[in-house]
C-alpha cells in the first residue's frame, strides 16, 4: 500500500462516525420513486445528494429537473492524462410496504449488530455514499484525486431508469468517461466475494380484468355472469408450461443458448443450494426444466406475478362476485431480448387468453430494460477483482446477476463505455423486503476498496 | 277486505313517519357480523330488536347469549286454537366495503328519490321490521292478535348462521309453530311479483399458498424459488372445466338433475336476459353450458372466488416475488348436495393440484348450508303468492333463490316444519354491494302484506 493510499484510509477511519451519521440522515429520506405519495421524499434525496457532492468539493453538483425525478451529477477533472470515472448510484429506493412486518420503521435508521436498518440502506444508499466519502476524503487530505471522476446519480431506478437514457443522451459530453463503475449492483453473497459481469434486464405489464358494473352478490348472482377472478387465473395459468417455460410464442426466439462453456463456470462456484433455500425459507427450488438453479436465476429468463389482488380480502367471508381484479407481472430478461418486444409479446398472448364475458387491458410498463454483459477480458472488471480480493482476503468469483440494472446497456449505447459493478451491499440484505440493512463492515471495506480503485486508476498503485 | 284489517292499515298508515324513523335507527347501528371489528354493532342491534318488540307488546323478548351473536326472540300465544307463525329475520349485516364506493356513508341513512340508502336497509332490517311493527299496530289498536307468533331474529345470517341450528335445537318448545314465514328473501325482481320456493346452500373454503419466508427480490431469486401467486393461480384455474362446470370430482354426485318439468316451469318466467346483463354491466352471460342463465342461477351448483390477494397491490411497481397468497371460494349448493361434504371435495382436490415449492393450506369454513325447497302444494305457500298478488295487482311467479338462506333446512330438521318467505326486499336493492337502499313503496306493500297474512292465517280473512 502506497503512503497516500494509508493517509486516506487513516483519515476514512477516523471519519466513520461521521460517514455512519450521514448515511442515517441519507436513509430517513422517504425517497420511494414508484409512488407519487413520496415526491416530497424524492425531492429531498436529490437536494441531500447534491450537498454532500459540493460538500465533498464538487463545485459543480447540478440537480437536473427532468420529466422524471431529478437526477443529480458532479465532476472533478483536475487530473489531465488520467481516466475518468463515471460513477454510478441511485438514491430512490424501494417502497416499504409491509410496515407492520418492520423491526423498526423503514425510515428511522437503527444500528443492531453491526448492521444499519432501514429502507434503502443497501439498496443504494450505503454503497452510493461510499465513492462521495472517499472522493471528500481525497479533495480534504490532498486537495485533489489521483482520477478524473463525474457523478451520475438517479431517482428512479427502482422504477426501470425511464428517464435514464433520454438523459445520458442529451449530457454526453457532460458524462464523457473511460469507464463506468457501479455504486449500485449487489456483492452475491456475504460469504463468498464476487465481481459481477451481467444483469438480466426487465419489462413490466399490468392485466385489468373488468366484470360487473359492481361487486355482486355471489348468490343472487352465482352462475349468471363472469367471475373476473376466475377469469384472470385462467389468463395467468396458462403462461407457464407444465415443465415451467414461459407458454408466449416468441418469447424465447432471441435468447441465446446457455454454452457448456457457460455451464462449467456456472458449476465451479461453491453454491449450497439446500442452504440457499434455507436462508429464503422455501422448501426446494423451483423453475424452469432443465436448468440447475444458477443457471435459471442469471441465464434465463422469467415470468413472474409481483402482485395479484380482488374482491373482498378482508376478515372473514363476504360472498360476492368482484367487479374486478387486477395482477402485476415482470419479466426477467436475458442476452439478446428486446424489453418492448417481450411485453408486447406477453401482452398479446394474455388478450388472446381473454375469456367470455369480462373486459380485459393490458398495459404494458412502466419502462423496460435490457439486459447486459461486460466483456470478459476488461482491464476494469480484472482491477476491481484484484482490489476486492485484496480487501475480503479471497479471491472473488464472476458472477452473473439475476436483477436488473440497466445502466450497461444504456452507458454502452449512449457513451460506447462498458460498465464494472463495485458495490458493497450484500444480497441477503433484504433491500426489496422488510427490514432492510447494510453491514457496517461493508462500509468500511467499501471505503478502503474505492481508495485503492482511484489509486489503481490513477497509476499510483494499490 | 274486513273492518279489523283495515283498521289496521290505517293505524299502521298514520305511523309511517314514526317507522321509517325507526328503519333509520336500526340501519344506524354497524351490525356487521362476519368482522370482529364491529362486535359493539352486533350487541347494540340485539339490544335495537329486543327493544322493538319491547316496545310492541311482546313481554318476553329475550336476548339470548349465544356462543356466536346474540338470537332475539319473543312470542305472543294468547290466540288458542289459532296457528302459530314462526317470524325469521336477522338485525346482521354484510360488510360496508368498499367504502369509497358510497353515495352517502353506509351507516348514515338517507332518502332519496322514495329509497332508504344504507347498509342493511334492504337485508333485512326494512324486511325485518315490517313484522314487528305490524304486530305492534294489532296490538295497540286491538291488544290482541289474529294468530299466535314467535319471533326469532339471529345476528349472523350474513355468516352462514353458524350457530342458529344449535340454538333452534335447544328451544324447540320456544320456538313450536305451524309454519315459517321469513321475513328475509328478497323478492325476485322489482317489476314482477313473486314468491321463493327454494334457496341454494352454501359451503366455503379459504386457500393459502406459503411460499419464501418473506418477499424476495425478483430479480435476485426470480427463477429460483415457487412464486406463491403462480401456484395458486395454477391450482385455482384448474378448479373449473373449459366448459365452464366444476372440474371436482364427486362435486356433482348428488345433484338431482335438472327435470324437464322445472325447465319448462323457469322457461315461462318473463325475464329479458339482455336487459338482466345490461342491469348488472355485463355484456355477456357465462357459466356452465348446457343450462339457461336462470337454469345455472337456481337449479345448478357453483363454485365462487369472492376474493384474492398476494404480493404488492399498492400503485407502480415492485418487483418482488411475494411470501404467499390467497384466496376465499365459496359454492352455491342445491338439492341434495352437503356442505360439509362438498367443501371437503373441495379442499381434497385443491391439495391434489398443489404444486411443488410451496406450502398449501386449506381451510373449510365458515359454517355451511343446504339447499332447501318448500313442497309445491304448502298451504302457507298459496295464501302468500294470493296477498302479494292483492298488494301488488299481479300474479305472483314461483321463482327459486340463487343466494342462501339457512333456515328452510334448519327448521325442517329441528322443527319439523316448512318455511314460506314473505319479504319485501328486491334483488335489485344491492345488499351486498355499495349503496344497499330499501324502497319505501315496499315497506308500505310489507306491512300491508303481513296484516293480511295474519288476519287470514286467523281465519279472518283477508
Amino acid at each position: 500500500m502506497g503512503h497516500a493510499t494509508a493517509a486516506i484510509e487513516a483519515a476514512l477511519s477516523a471519519r466513520m462516525d461521521a460517514i455512519i451519521e450521514t448515511l442515517e440522515a441519507f436513509v430517513r429520506i422517504p425517497s420511494v420513486s414508484t409512488d407519487s405519495a413520496y415526491a416530497a421524499g424524492i425531492a429531498e434525496g436529490a437536494r441531500f445528494v447534491a450537498d454532500q457532492l459540493l460538500r465533498a468539493g464538487i463545485k459543480d453538483a447540478t440537480i437536473h429537473q427532468i420529466a422524471g425525478h431529478p437526477i443529480v451529477t458532479g465532476s472533478w477533472r483536475a487530473a489531465p492524462g488520467k481516466p475518468t470515472l463515471l460513477i454510478y448510484g441511485h438514491y430512490d429506493v424501494q417502497p416499504p410496504d409491509p410496515l407492520a412486518a418492520w423491526t423498526t420503521p423503514p425510515f428511522e435508521p437503527a444500528i443492531r449488530d453491526g448492521r444499519l436498518y432501514g429502507r434503502g440502506a443497501s439498496d443504494d444508499k450505503g454503497p452510493m455514499l461510499i465513492p462521495i466519502e472517499v472522493v471528500a476524503t481525497y479533495l480534504a487530505v490532498r486537495g485533489a484525486l489521483p482520477i478524473n471522476v463525474v457523478f451520475l446519480f438517479e431517482g428512479e431506478e427502482e422504477n426501470s431508469s425511464a428517464n435514464l437514457e433520454g438523459f445520458v443522451a442529451a449530457h454526453k459530453s457532460l458524462l464523457a468517461a473511460d469507464i463506468t463503475v457501479s455504486a449500485d449492483g449487489a456483492q452475491w453473497r456475504a460469504d463468498l466475494p464476487s465481481v459481477i459481469t451481467g444483469s438480466r434486464g426487465i419489462c413490466s405489464l399490468e392485466i385489468f380484468v373488468a366484470g360487473p358494473a359492481k361487486d355482486l352478490h355471489s348468490g343472487r348472482h352465482g352462475g349468471s355472469v363472469a367471475n373476473p377472478i376466475q377469469a384472470l387465473v385462467s389468463v395467468l395459468a396458462r403462461l407457464h408450461a407444465p415443465d415451467g417455460s414461459i407458454a408466449v410464442p416468441g418469447f424465447y426466439d432471441r435468447v441465446r443458448p446457455v454454452s457448456s462453456r457457460e455451464r462449467q463456470a456456472i458449476a465451479r462456484i461453491p453454491f449450497d443450494e439446500q442452504a440457499y433455500l434455507a436462508s429464503v425459507g422455501t422448501p426446494e427450488g423451483v423453475g424452469e426444466a432443465g436448468y440447475s438453479l444458477l443457471e435459471r436465476n442469471w441465464l434465463r429468463p422469467t415470468l413472474e406475478y409481483n402482485g395479484i389482488i380482488g374482491g373482498y380480502t378482508g376478515p372473514g367471508r363476504k360472498t360476492v362476485i368482484p367487479s374486478g381484479a387486477s395482477a402485476k407481472v415482470t419479466c426477467r430478461l436475458v442476452p439478446d431480448q428486446d424489453p418492448e418486444e417481450i411485453a408486447a409479446l406477453v401482452a398479446k398472448q394474455v388478450r388472446a387468453f381473454a375469456p367470455k364475458g369480462v373486459k380485459l387491458e393490458v398495459r404494458t410498463g412502466p419502462g423496460g430494460s435490457r439486459a447486459y454483459a461486460v466483456p470478459e477480458g476488461n482491464s476494469a472488471l480484472t482491477l476491481t477483482e484484484r482490489i476486492l480480493g485484496e480487501v475480503t482476503g479471497a479471491v472473488p468469483d464472476r458472477v452473473r446477476m439475476g436483477a436488473t440494472i440497466p445502466i450497461g446497456d444504456v452507458f454502452r449505447r449512449m457513451l460506447g463505455i462498458e460498465t464494472v459493478f463495485f458495490s458493497f451491499s450484500t444480497s441477503d440484505e433484504d433491500y426489496h423486503a422488510p427490514n432492510e440493512f447494510f453491514r457496517l463492515q461493508s462500509l468500511e471495506r467499501g471505503l478502503k476498496a474505492w481508495v485503492r480503485l482511484m489509486q489503481a486508476m490513477g497509476g499510483g498503485g494499490a
